[in-house]
């Protein structure tokens, strides 16, 4: 995700050397493969198709090394699947020796819709220095070149601007060394009795992890291609069922822990390049993930080490939280503030808010208990205790039977999503509350896979199994319908061409937050019958 | 120049590797020098000016690095005069952290248009990969970098395409590795009573040859870098009397003598990478200067080394250039045949290629003397009798006292020029032809610096310094005069805009055949009375 606006200057504070140390020693190596295009292609303007765009084979791949190309001419390569990684030239010569250099571009789409809408129209509100395109002005020729930029695609376009009168260039080799911390190999086959659907939605969100995995955990390969915590969360649960690469996980926790803001808040999301460093964003929901992540980290690994070297991180965390509190135990609602919780537009988010700050020191519970921290264990409970009491007296509506949020009394599925995960109901009353909003017309509904992975969650935390995999094959077996190879930062199966910057261009279309089918059918439906 | 069209293929012949090793191992190192830029200009529109284009300083160089550049701010830089080399960027940010790349564009220009007038405008019929623009997208900042491709310069426009509403970009530092194989200080100073005017043509054309001196004398350092053998003519005789560099005249001549075409003819230019190879136009005018250009470096080094082992190639050239003499010895014009001579359109090349053949077998005979062949002297004599006879008898006018061209019988400077340069006439018939043509209002006349060199040396051969130094006076200085600060390519006084190829943000504004100005003043004018 990507917050966009201009925010107030948050100073980053002290670096912890120690653990940045730990942290670049966890540097795990890159797998390389070599990929190949895999056919010649057309992108064709056709309302039926997903964003309006269909792809057609033209030509057998076999053919781009038999043409010559002229000012003006161009193709598009189909690499048959998503990749990240570094692209490989070779160029040939047609002609007389050439007279003058070659000039061409080069356009690189996750998607089709990058290749057939124009780029110079874009005029959505993230920088269009997202959007992938280079022109190369090659002046010795043939050539073996590699771009210096890693690009995220599977369709390729290039365009000759101009050669000269007297030569044609030949595209002799394209290839794309692809770039991965994930080893492919680790990942278990999933039971016969998985049916062809799952196993398809499985093997695209195991995708989407892999290209997501680079010296950290990107939030998307194309854009931003930065650690946020937030989709650290759900890519580590996914990586824990598939690629198993703890390492991974435990480097970008030490990443958060030694990069804090000025008053020990972790940072939403932190640069690597030149030097890792915090962005100067802090979001309410992200920093209280810290907590979770590094308990969901410790579940699986059995790493104590980790877990007392970064408690204290957490439970500064938890302490912001509950700064945040006012007199009646409500996460303070006010317009200088941020938490994400999901891109829909006008979501309150008092409401989904103080049931994290529940879900968080529920977490935060349980690591004190293990660390034998039993008077901070009794202190979260008490908060708990208090916090939950205020969710049911001052935002529930009694009428409705409905999570409110915020001055407005907003209803939203974001809200009974993380009540429910929360667990300040009952199961039985979780269930009927997710039933009930998902019927209730005026409520806000969910815009991303991020707070689809979480509507999935609070069914199977309701013990509504059933529900929970008929939403996941709903989505993102939509997604698939609609020719994902990778899972999309964001889907509205009803608004097709949802865009919270503004174009549908800018979207992330592998997205760390969308991979977490992966995690819900190897934890959750392993024996399920299908 | 660039005769642009395609041509019938010409093959290229067997390499001499034993020559090709000598001009190898005559490279000589670069001379690289540090330049920054002098100030912050704009560059308007006016028609008072060359072109239609004024520069106006706007800021001092030093504010350079107080600015910060958002999404569409642009700036545009003056070097202070022509430069030929490496662009260094150093770019910081203001602002949060960078949280998207930041995309840019450099436009070069060695002349005001190129930064008025849009390249998207573009259509003469060079390749538009000559027009020097470049867009960069950088992943990581802060950078320094240092862009890979040699451009030729003297204002920079640097605009920001997108950075992020996050962040802006500083341009701390920027410079350019100038470089060159001229020795600066290998030239004399003029002595005081040479005028002022006089002495700042001098100093341009000595920066024109520099800016052209490279791995090879190129002919253009913007377009098209390549060595071309009338080009190198003129370059060599220059480079005599200021920079001194032999190894790299015979370098050259090394060159075209191991890279011949098929038929032994050398080349009209030469690629030198990836690896040097002959282009597939041969020009008639330019085979024969190989002679001309050979004979010249040999008075002026001694080496009579080179004179032995070059000399077959020479050799070759003339007897190319007389098989295509016909019955009647004269140069046998034809539509699929090439000579140079000048861009002026509609200009018919017979008369002056005649001349040229003529001009060549005088130096023919010199070094035929030189080597003691002296029956291929005596037979080069009875070729120069027949072919200047052929002139007087079937390309001279009587009635107009002018020779003519062609079936049409066309009247050019051109073809009086080099019939004076041929030296076929006394001095004061040539002077007196000379004065006529200039005066005869329906001739063709001369539009290159290239012809306007070989006017003022017609005139010097004529014992008329004076109007040599006239011309050269009245054409170089009007150049200085329309904002030049190296030489250009074309100019037309009286049709400032000329171009023969479509446009003139083409042209070549640093280009070698327009170098001689040095040549003629210190050579010819040392001891003028001025």
């Amino acid at each position: 995700m990507n917050n966009g606006e201009k925010q107030v200057l948050v100073l980053a504070g002290e670096k912890n050397m120690v653990f940045l140390d730990k942290a670049k020693n966890l540097k795990t190596d890159f797998i390389k493969e070599e990929t190949y295009p895999e056919s010649i292609i057309e992108v064709k303007k056709n309302e039926k198709y997903f964003q309006g765009w269909k792809i057609e084979k033209k030509e057998d791949i076999e053919k781009l090394n038999q043409k010559s190309f002229a000012k003006g001419d161009s193709i598009i390569l189909d690499f048959g699947t998503h990749q990240v990684g570094y692209l490989n030239l070779s160029i040939k010569t047609a002609g007389s020796p050439p007279d003058a250099p070659l000039r061409f571009k080069l356009t690189f789409g996750e998607m089709p819709c990058e290749i057939g809408e124009d780029f110079a129209d874009y005029d959505g509100w993230l920088s269009s220095s997202w959007l992938q395109e280079e022109i190369k002005t090659i002046d010795v020729l043939p050539t073996e070149i590699t771009l210096p930029r890693r690009y995220a695609f599977r369709y390729l376009q290039l365009e000759v601007i101009d050669t000269s009168s007297k030569y044609e260039v030949v595209f002799d080799k394209i290839s794309c060394t692809s770039v991965t911390t994930a080893d492919q190999n680790k990942v278990k086959k999933l039971p016969e009795a998985v049916s062809e659907n799952l196993k398809e939605i499985d093997k695209v969100a195991n995708r989407t992890l892999k290209n997501c995995m680079q010296s950290v955990f990107e939030d998307g390969p194309k854009r931003d291609r930065r650690l946020w915590l937030g989709d650290l969360r759900l890519q580590a649960l996914a990586n824990y069922h598939t690629f198993e690469n703890y390492d991974l996980v435990k480097r970008c926790l030490y990443l958060f822990a030694a990069l804090p803001l000025e008053n020990g808040e972790v940072a939403a999301n932190l640069f690597m390049e030149p030097e890792p460093q915090p962005d100067d964003t802090m979001l309410y929901d992200y920093s209280l993930f810290f907590a979770v992540t590094l308990y969901d980290y410790y579940l699986y690994s059995n790493d104590l080490k980790t877990l007392e070297e970064l408690w204290p991180t957490a439970k500064r965390q938890i302490e912001l939280g509950l700064e945040r509190l006012n007199n009646n135990y409500l996460v303070e609602d006010s317009k200088n503030w941020w938490a994400f919780i999901d891109w829909t537009e006008g979501l309150n988010k008092q409401a989904s808010a103080q049931a994290i700050l529940i879900y968080s020191l529920k977490r935060g519970v349980k690591i004190a208990e293990e660390l034998n921290e039993l008077e901070l264990a009794d202190y979260y409970r008490k908060k708990i205790k208090l916090t939950s009491q205020a969710a049911h007296k001052y935002l529930w509506d009694e009428n409705k039977k409905i999570f409110i949020s915020g001055k407005e009394k907003q209803t939203s599925w974001a809200s009974q999503i993380w009540m429910v995960l929360a667990g300040i109901l009952d199961k039985k009353e979780s269930n009927n509350l997710l039933n009930r909003i998902m019927n209730y017309s005026e409520a806000l509904k969910i815009t991303t896979p991020y707070m689809y992975h979480h509507l999935v969650e609070a069914f199977i935390k309701s013990d509504n199994k059933e529900k929970g995999l008929e939403i996941l094959n709903y989505y993102w077996g939509a997604m698939i319908d609609d020719g994902a190879d990778c899972f999309w930062e964001l889907y509205d199966p009803e608004d097709k061409s949802f865009s919270p910057y503004g174009s549908n261009l800018i979207n992330s279309y592998c997205h760390a937050w969308s991979c977490t089918p992966s995690y819900f059918i190897r934890k959750y439906y392993p024996d399920y019958e299908f």
